[in-house]
Order: C-alpha cells, then structure tokens, then sequence
C-alpha cells in the first residue's frame, strides 16, 4: 500500500511503529521536526514521545518551522518532554508552562532559524522528524502542507526519521519550491524577482543512510479554525481597502497593489475577503500561510499567484484544494520558510505587510507577544520578517479589548516586536492613521485622533500633553507610562474610573 | 582654476554664488543634500541658506545621508531654518530643538531613506544639494569622500545645485560604486557576493538640464574627533577579540571572521585597534563609514578590503590617504547607503555589526537612541539595518554613565531601538553576555552576572527574582520596570542609596 510512495529501494526495509522511532529520542535530545502553522507537522513520532514519556521521563529540545497541529505541543508539554523550545508555539497547554518559566522558548524571526542553525550557534541538531508524501528514487522527499524548517532539518540532523502521510496524495508533488542559500562565506543569492519565480527542487534532498527509521500515517492536518468577519474585522478591512485605493489614485500603487503578506487570522482573512468584491486584479502573494481566503482569491481570478510556506486551511477548503491541486498548482508554490520570509526577497518585491498587533502606542511601537509585556501569547512569528522589510508594514488591531476594559492603544507598549522605525500604518476599527515619515509628536495625535476607542481617548491626550510638556523627541512620563497596564491589573480595567469609583 | 572640472561644457556657463544658489531654496522647498558622517557634505549653500534666514525666514524639510559637518545643522537650527530633519544628525543645537518639539525629526534606518522617497511615500524632492569632485562629459558628477544618498538624490530632485569642492583631488574617480536598485514592482538583486565587489558605475549620473548651479568651494570635511582608546574601551574590546578567538576554536569562524561593520566612536576604534595585535588576516569591512582605524588595519596588512559610504578620519589620516588615494582605491569602496547598509547584502555576506548602546536591558533589548526614554541623542542610523541581519549582532556599552550614577544595564530599557530579536551579544567592560538561542530567563541572569556593574548587580537581581515571581516569558514588574529612571530624575542616581540616605 505505500510501497509505490517509497522510491528508493533500500529505504523499504526501514518502516518502524511510532514507538519504535519516539524510542531514538533520548534525553538532552536536540529535535526538528517538520510544521507550519498546523501544517505537515509531525503526527505520529512526537505524540508517541509523549505517551512514552509517562513511564520513562525525558527533556528534549524541539524546533518546529512554526506551530504544530492536533494539540502536540501540549500532549509534549503535559508530558514535561519540553526544555527548550523554539521558534513559535500557539498551544495553550505550552503556553501556561513557558509562562510559569518551566520550558525556556526562544521566540525568534521565523526566517532566521536555519541559518542560526547553519552558522552553528546552536547545538547540533541531533534527530529531524520530516512528513512527507512520496519518497523520491534518490532518496528526497516530497514534503506534505508546509516546508517550513524541513529542508535545512535534513541537512543539519545527523539522523532523520520520516512520517510518510498516506492522506496527502502523491500529486503534491510539483508544489514545493526547495532552495539552499548555502554557508557563509558563500551564502548565495537568492534569485527571486517575482513571487511566481521558481528556483529549486521539487524535493527535499535527503541522504539516505541518515534515515533511521520511516513511520507510516494516515491523519489529515488540524483544520484551520477560520472566524468568520464581524463588525470589527470589516471595519479595519475597509480602511485598509479605502487606503489601497487612496494610494492607488495617487499614483503609488496600481489595481495589482504588490505582493500581499497577511498575517494568519480573521482580520487577516477579513481584509483578504474583502479584495473578493473590488476591482482588484492580477493580485500575487509572497506570505508565510495560505489560508481560505487565499484560494477565494484564486478561485475569482483576482489573485494569479501565491507563495507561502504553507497550506493552513478549513477542512471543506482542503479537500477543495487537494482533490484540485493540479489546477491550484499553476497558482501557488510552497518555500522553505528562510525563503519565504527573506528579508532580500520581501524588500526587492516591495511586499504590503498586514500583520495583528496585540497592542500599539501612541508613537507607533507594537507589541505583538506579550500580555500586559510579561506574558507569552504565540511569538513574533514572521511579522517582524515582513514589517521590517516591507514597502508598506501594516499592523492591524481592534481599539480595544476585554469588553472595552483594556485599550489596544497605551501610552507604551509593554514589549515591543516591532519599533516605530517598522511601522506604517495602523488600523483599528475606528480608523487608520498614516505614519509614515511623520516625526513622533505628529504620529501620537494621529494615533489618538484615528485609532484609539473613545472610552479612552480624552485620557491618552492628557498623557500626551503631559508629556509634551517634558519634552523630548518622544514625549513620555516613564512613571506613568504602564499606568494603564498596572491598573487593569489592580482593578480589571485600564479606565481610570473603575479606579476610583468614590469620585463619581 | 575649475574648468578643466567641468568636463560637460554647458554646465561651465552656470557657476553662481553660494548666496544665489541659497535663493532658489523657498519656504517649504524639500532639500536633499549629500553629507554622510560629516563627510561630503553641503560647505557653502545651506551655510548661505542658514544665513540669509537671518533677515528673510523660511523653513525646510532637509534630508540627508546622515550627519553633516562644520556645525551646518546647528546653523540652520540657530537660524530656525528646519522644518522638518531626516534622517539622522548629532548636532547639539539642533538636538535641543528636536527634543523641544520645534524641530520634527524623523529618525530612519539609513538603507529606507532613497526607498521610501522613491516609493512616494514622502513629499517630492524639490532640490538636491551635491558635493562633488568633478563633472565628467555626460554630466555625471564624481562625489568627494561620501555617497550617502546622493545618487538617489540626484535621480529624485527637481532641480540639483552642484557645490564642486577644490579641496578634493579629481583623482578621487574610482572609490565610489553607484548602483540603482530601481523602482517596484521591477526592483533588481543587488549582486554583492564579496565586500570588494562592484556593481555599478564610477560616477552619479545627473541630468544636466535638472542643475540649476555650480557653486564652486575650496573646504575640507570637518575631521573626526577620534577619542583614544581607555580603559574601558580597551576591556570591551578585549572582550570582544577573546570571543572571536573562542568562536574561532570552535570551528564557527575562520581568522579571516567574516565582513565586520563597526559603529562610529571610540569603542568600535579600539574594537579594530585591537585587531591589528592580532593574528587575523585578510579581514574585511562591509560597513558604513570607514575610520581611522580601518585604514591602520589596511596599512598593517591585516584587512585585505573595506565597503562603506564615508570616509571619516581625523586630519592626519585625511592627509594620508588621499595623497596616497590610487593606492587605497585598491582596498576600498564607497556605495550609496541604501546599498551600505542593504538588508539583502548584510545577511548574505554574514556580516559581524559591532555597534554602541544608549542602555541595555536585562533581556537584551537595546535602546540606541533616548536619553531616559524621551530625549533624541543623535538617532537610530544604520545599527538596525546591521543588527537585524547580521550574522552576529553584537552591542558595546560601558556599564555605567555619569560617574557610575547610571547604570547601562537596566531592567526594562525606557527606549526599544534593537528588540531582544536582534541581539546576539552584549559587552561591557565587565563582560561578555553570549545570548544566542537562550530564553530571556536564561539571559537575564548572564547580562546581571557579566555585564552589570557591581555598584548595581544585587539590586538587578533582585529585580528580576521578584519579577520572576510573578511570572511570564519575560519577568517585569511593570510599576517597577523604569523605577531607576524616575530614580535618577528626582535624585541624580541610579543607585537606591542615594534616594534614601537617612536609612545609612
């Protein structure tokens, strides 16, 4: 039955049970393993090693591509199987431990995880656990919905474990896209011009005496839990698209814009959707994820092409897309996620970043991880890989949040991903302010005036004029810049009359 | 005198004063001008410009490569000429008006400034200002010991004012490499695979009907103020060299390192001042500005090649090499910024960026530019074009400021100029903190233990013990996180002894 999915003759005699391969993994371990954003991740080896780690405990190291599917990440974590993990992690279950200081993550640009991999500042990768669909006669492989990490993992691991997924169909094949930009000093160019450019391999290059062992699957991707639009996500949607055709009637973009980037989630799929009913055209991605609206785009023949790392959709969407792939092949490509997110290729392309920020500030910092500037959330992802790069870094957020007991903008953010020298423009539902090359007292009213919600308003002004008053290029009060935060703290609310009720 | 200069012989018929150039420039025209780190700056019309503002007023917005010399922008800020200032500076007169709100200053990583004009997203130039050497037959102009922005300044403006400098020997043809990286969606790759590579042309291409005036002028740039190394410094650097050495064992890099960036100032002069007592050969620069110190290490020998957009060296070295320019034309290139400082370039060469913090933080951001979160001191330049894309991104700061009454090494940085995202080392003179691939836990602890000074350590500790309590990614008691700055401000000191001295 997966006989024809295995090519190279001598690999035949390496299928192993899922225990068997979770039992190569020892402690101090230092594991890749194949994700992206739910996507071609590891559905069989890891959960394994948790269960296994019930009656024989150990720590290991995992790095992903991004995040992984089928709640994994918190089957690992109950099992205590985490020390360290790294680049980007979305599970609640993880998330409560690397909050409590219990598996130390490395929140990283998701573009620059294989070439830290690469320089070695890391230690060696010891075991890279890689889905796949098809296992080539020279011993490559066609990987599944992302490519994520997958290609430098194979490289850089001394051994390799492969889950070959018998629900992802062999024609999958012709997807990927899979390129070396090689080791420093002779870290080559990479010759993208259009997000339709082709430059590598159908397959992953693996050598086949590092393969330990091949697991055979047979489970889809955890479907993407896709919001539907509310009135907030169509409003932001609709300054955003106000804004595309302000800048197009000016002369600085045309009806194709440029190579869309957007962030995973419903604002961003909200300002996707709402390039369906325009008169948009020949639009192009070059993103991370390729989600439902993506395809939406493609199927109205607004969008001639997407490149992403990954395929992370609905479940009616990926039967769509997989029992058509030859058709949807003509319009996307997969990349490994240094590629996708290159910082060469998102500058020359000229890539409009929309990312979600958690919270902004009046001078246009944005904190996209941490809650209340302590707190993990998920990790900046890729959105610093785009918003620094990007020809317009879009960062998108509802004015509040809690039922208008917290402001998404704060005199200061908390933590900040992403400084005022990366960002554009900002969007919530109320508005959008421009700050491009405005100085920082400009910037402060427009945030003020366009962005914030009006339950908070009138006070952010005071700060500001407070603060204006003891000068500076950016005008602050340090001892009452987290004021809003340590109230919502103290009082479940950042408005200052929660606070002190007794005044009314 | 200057004829045999001007080789395009219509151009020969437009001589005029610096007073008559200045007249062209109206209230609310948006000026251009060459300058990049003191070097090939404007030494006649925006001085002219300053004073005729005396008796006729006006303002500007004026963007430059960096910084200029001989006191202009304090001239033109004594003279309230500025309405508007981009994208760098470290005039103090100018600073005191940036930071009283009178003059906007946009601060801008040095590679975005020729995008975002060429995108459209800042008002059109109206004039450009050009230092040159010599006018060649086409028109093109030969720039002096800087290009900074000028070539994209030339393509954008208007109409351009030629200052051709006397003082520069026309043999200075040959340092420089113009290069166009053209507009989007048709962006070219820019091929530097090698620091000693060109890619583009001798001279900056003008239109000869685009200048409305030569001014012809006989002045030096303003020499840089090199400080010798001292004690800290020399600490700093010899923890800096220690680390090579140590990665060099290890087989992660080679005695040639990999193309070094080095920040202006007395810290990164002693960095490369300790490179010539060394054992390192065939070294390399891919950096800015090119110093003192890169030329000692070129005479040594020891650098085989250096890449910047400056040339800014004291008034002995200027001597020395530019009566001896057809040698070092060998071992040097200047290239506009926005190919300096390209992110493209940085991250396939691996650059090693060695640049100076303001104040760090316990978790490795980096704040470069504000004085107690508020105050510009000069701005970000192109430390984040290197940082972000480095293959080593390394911060110096001496630990403590102001007679030890500040400490460099705080728990919250009251500035984010370089997220802990971009920051791979940390320097002081007490010690290196290595933070690659640790969770900010784990750096926390190697910045307090190696970095800190002592007068502030067990203070620092137990902020971070305490805020661990509470929890988080990133430990901060946010009613806290800048309890030193508010310290400092109400009494002079950092140090908590000094705010409660009836308790001793």
């Amino acid at each position: 039955m997966y006989n024809h999915r295995i090519k190279h003759p001598s690999l035949l005699d390496k299928i192993i049970t899922a225990p068997q391969a979770a039992a190569y993994i020892q402690n101090n371990t230092v594991v890749g393993s194949s994700g992206f954003t739910q996507s071609g991740d590891s559905k069989a080896v890891l959960p394994a090693l948790a269960e296994r780690a019930a009656t024989d405990p150990l720590q290991i190291t995992l790095i992903t591509g991004a995040s992984l599917g089928h709640g994994t990440d918190g089957l690992l974590a109950n099992a205590h199987v985490l020390k360290r993990r790294l680049p980007f992690q979305v599970d609640p279950t993880l998330r409560k431990d690397i909050n409590k200081g219990e598996v130390l993550f490395i929140d990283q640009h998701l573009s620059e995880t294989a070439e830290q991999l690469k320089s070695g500042h890391f230690p060696e990768m010891d075991i890279a656990i890689l889905e796949a669909a098809m296992i080539e006669d020279d011993g490559s492989i066609i990987p599944t919905t992302s490519v994520g990490n997958s290609a430098a993992f194979a490289q850089l691991a001394n051994k390799i474990i492969i889950e070959l997924n018998m629900s992802v169909h062999p024609n999958v094949k012709g997807i990927h896209d899979i390129f070396f930009t090689g080791n420093f000093p002779n870290h080559r160019i990479i010759p993208i011009t259009r997000p339709d450019m082709r430059i590598g391999y159908h397959s992953i290059p693996v050598d086949p005496d590092k393969v330990i062992g091949i697991v055979i699957t047979n489970e889809k991707d955890s479907p993407a839990d896709i919001a539907p639009p509310d009135t907030c996500t169509t409003a932001i949607a609709g300054h955003l698209l106000q804004f595309f055709d302000d800048e197009i009637k000016k002369g600085r973009l045309t009806r194709s814009l440029l190579p869309l980037q957007c962030g995973i989630g419903k604002v961003a799929n909200a300002v996707l959707s709402g390039l369906l009913d325009s008169d948009y055209e020949n639009l192009t991605m070059y993103s991370e994820v390729l989600q439902d609206s993506t395809f939406d785009l493609i199927d109205a023949g607004k969008m001639r092409y997407a490149s992403g790392s990954s395929i992370t959709v609905s479940e009616a969407y990926y039967e769509k897309i997989f029992n058509n792939i030859d058709h949807y092949k003509q319009h996307m490509v997969l990349r490994p996620q240094d590629i996708s997110n290159a910082a060469e290729v998102i500058r020359r392309l000229g890539v409009i970043a929309v990312n979600t920020a958690l919270e902004c500030d009046i001078y246009g910092n944005v904190n996209s991880t941490h809650v209340s500037g302590t707190h993990m959330m998920n990790g900046i992802g890729g959105s610093g890989d785009f918003a620094r790069n990007a020809y317009l870094s879009i960062f998108v957020t509802s004015s509040t949040a809690k039922h208008n007991d917290v402001s998404c903008i704060v005199p200061m953010v908390s933590h900040v991903d992403h400084s005022e020298h990366d960002v554009d423009v900002i969007i919530t539902e109320n508005g959008l302010a421009d700050l491009r090359n405005l100085a920082p007292r400009e910037r402060a009213r427009l945030m003020i005036e366009h962005c914030t919600h009006g339950d908070y308003k009138e006070e952010l002004m005071d700060y500001f004029k407070q603060a204006c008053k003891a000068g500076g290029q950016t005008p602050h009060l340090l001892h009452k810049a987290f004021s809003w935060h340590t109230r919502f703290k103290n009082t479940g609310s950042m408005k200052s009359d929660v606070l002190q009720p007794e005044i009314y």
